[in-house]
């Protein structure tokens, strides 16, 4: 583990950090945010979107003003492996590969032996995060936005136990319906639909898996919404299974930061008040 | 006037609009924020630092809650002439022309054609802004950071009565005395040290010069503090004056936007009280 950078911020401190990956093979790279807080302190994992690595959130997400608020200690890990030697999308294609790794453990050649996002996220990066900081792990909440929401929604619902708060922003619900998911499921797991399950939150669900509770914030003018989205699936699953969802419609917000960090306090103080 | 982009964010909107300024004979884009408010709205002008255009501060700099909170309208212009024809640095360097136009009115070929900052901010686009947003100009606050400090003190030091409010994060407080400003009021204004008064905030507090009071915010890690920013000279010069400046030290926090977006929401306070 090595510290790449460090910032005084909003009373605490923000920071980068390097290390080599045994699940990936290769360096990853996350910033976490320190409050000023004594003891333990909760921690929110935050799964970044497509195309994204930890310095979009950490720049644009309106986050530290919470977290030192509420003594939140705030993770946010890269999308993918990257570095030589580690395949791309064939025509570099934003929603595949490089910044594309979709939280899940790759089964396909030449994909499985970097794209191993999910246990780097579940396993490896919890273990190395608890070593290094004063992170309370019986406090975790986990959020994410876009492809980081349907991380987070789809690790939290496999990992009940590890997680008092699962929050999105904007996330994929339904990932073997729309584009991006059977492109990124059909790539890293092959054709057979059925590897695709347990990430799909919507499956997951109807298999039975549960939470107790699901915030979603979702921009109504969001481009992605119908096509690739689909917080209507979430809807019906969490309904039929009995699952409290709040889903925010926010009309005339997008898909970007913008509308982000307009509702990430609000989620914070959301994720607070189960994690504190 | 041409939107070239807008964004819902924190219950109003985010744009950004390009303009033929005749001042600097270019193409010229500014961001403004729009909180959603009724009548006419007090304005904050937000001039940035070397290198800066108008998309740090809107992306980084936590500043629309704060201005939604208050019905603020937030103006970030760029920080100098920019396109083909535009001479930059001889050496390309981040501290003269392209992202440095120090908010002067140059008077040295061939810098006079295009880098004319100080009438640009100064008088054509508080007047561009006034017909196209619903901006109340008997109340209007000025800030800046680091150069964009410097123009925020120096302007409203030349034109007391415009402004209510004026404030600064880590500003260059006296660039006739400090190397980036030596470089460029050389550079844009000749090496006759007199012509520079007029832009340099100590010298026309010296002259004269007087705004009621002055807030700055300035990190104590800041690499830049002893050699550039001198706030001791502007601490010098306001309590020879009289004039009631605030001068916050911050212990630990750098240059960055890390530093200015932990008091941003402070500092925006502090202005719509004399604003709102």
């Amino acid at each position: 583990m090595k510290r790449l950078q460090r910032w005084r911020s909003h009373g605490g401190w923000q920071e980068v950090w390097a290390h080599e990956s045994a699940e990936t093979g290769t360096p990853m790279e996350f910033s976490v945010f320190l409050p000023e807080a004594e003891g333990p302190r909760p921690v929110v994992w935050y799964l970044s979107g497509l195309t994204c690595n930890w310095s979009n959130v950490t720049e644009k997400g309106e986050f530290r003003a919470a977290c030192a608020r509420h003594g939140l200690i705030f993770v946010a890990p890269d999308t993918s492996p990257r570095g030589e030697g580690v395949p791309d999308d064939a025509e570099r294609a934003y929603d595949f590969g490089l910044g594309a790794g979709f939280y899940v453990d790759a089964t396909v050649a030449p994909f499985a032996k970097h794209y191993r996002m999910r246990s780097y996220i579940e396993r490896e990066l919890p273990e190395l995060v608890a070593q290094h900081f004063p992170v309370d792990l019986t406090r975790q909440g986990i959020m994410g936005h876009s492809m980081g929401g349907h991380g987070a929604l789809t690790i939290a619902l496999r990992n009940p136990e590890r997680f008092r708060a699962v929050s999105a922003f904007a996330p994929i619900c339904a990932p073997s319906q729309c584009p991006w998911g059977q492109k990124a499921l059909g790539g890293y797991l092959g054709n057979d639909p059925a590897a695709w399950a347990e990430y799909d939150a919507c499956q997951l669900i109807e298999s039975g898996a549960r939470v107790p509770e699901i915030l979603v914030d979702q921009g109504g003018a969001d481009g992605f919404l119908d096509n690739q989205l689909m917080p209507d699936a979430l809807r019906a699953a969490c309904d039929k299974a009995g699952i409290d969802l709040t889903l925010n419609l926010h009309e005339g917000y997008d898909h970007s930061y913008y509308f982000i960090s307009s509702f990430m306090d609000a989620q914070l103080n959301w994720q607070a008040k189960r994690l504190t």
